[in-house]
């Protein structure tokens, strides 16, 4: 299946000269869904995965599924505020200054080995605090997997020495 | 399964007096996500579905695996400005004031049957606003599928006349 050809390309959001990709017509469309979701999965086999994290809210999107086909958990990462419990926080650089993300303390059990989904692997901030996240809890990043990478923009190179899985690229 | 028994009540959370219920604890653990989750695909077969709508951010978590397992897509309701393609958009009054949730406007097509499924129906503010939306689309709601339903905020009233599945009460 052409992944490719669900993707809606809308320009100029969320601002002049950026060429957003919008998945949601991947979602709306359910084999599309199917097939990317399994793509996923098949990954997770192969690297081993305990658990499903994602961040909010097309993380959500893309890991949910995934976790419910290996019959595993799933743990949100969200903004400050969002998760109700004790949580464990972690900041990231934006393109003009700062956000920070989280996520509850007891999300992940020492050496689980965690699978971390996202929609876009960009410049690498969102995953980077992500993976950080993780590791602090004791959980071993077993992979990184994303719909979609930006390879022009570099991200990978905030995870090398990890796996990582792009289902799509945009050069 | 007592689904219950995953669910983590938090004492005086947002605000004093309330207590709040914690779903992430379903989430994490893989049999009670999965067994949530598949008490839901039966109602969702049973009312007939072609796609799920849910608002985010739980109702991505909870409607996302019911789209895969029954192999139909996904179409996210999202606060004002998060959907990057032409919307339609939805008022609903909350405690103080008021707020607003959007559709992508070819989000779902005229006829479809569509499963709304959130986490929680308390006073029925979002679904009600999510039930328009569909209907505005030309979408028929086939039923409206929640994970805890706080009985004594009467948000069923709201939903009179459609069919409304809950996992767990609480009075």
């Amino acid at each position: 299946m052409d992944l490719k050809s669900f993707v809606t390309i809308v320009p100029d959001y969320p601002k002049e000269g950026i060429s957003f990709k919008d998945i949601t017509t991947i979602m709306d469309n359910g084999e599309a869904y199917k097939y990317a979701t399994d793509k996923i999965v098949e990954f997770a086999r192969e690297v081993g995965t305990d658990i499903i994290v994602g961040p909010e809210a097309r993380g959500f999107i893309i890991g949910c599924p995934v976790a419910y086909a290996l019959e595993v958990g799933f743990a949100p990462v969200r903004k400050p505020g969002k998760l109700p419990r004790e949580t464990i926080s972690v900041e990231y650089d934006l393109e003009y200054g700062k956000d920070s993300l989280t996520i509850h303390k007891d999300a992940i059990k020492p050496g689980q080995r965690v699978l971390i989904v996202d929609d876009l692997l960009a410049t690498g901030g969102t995953v980077g605090a992500t993976v950080e996240l993780v590791e602090k809890l004791g959980g071993v990043v077993a992979g990184c997997a994303f719909l979609i990478e930006l390879s022009y923009l570099n991200g990978r190179e905030k995870l090398k020495g990890y796996e990582v899985q792009a289902l799509m690229t945009y050069e």
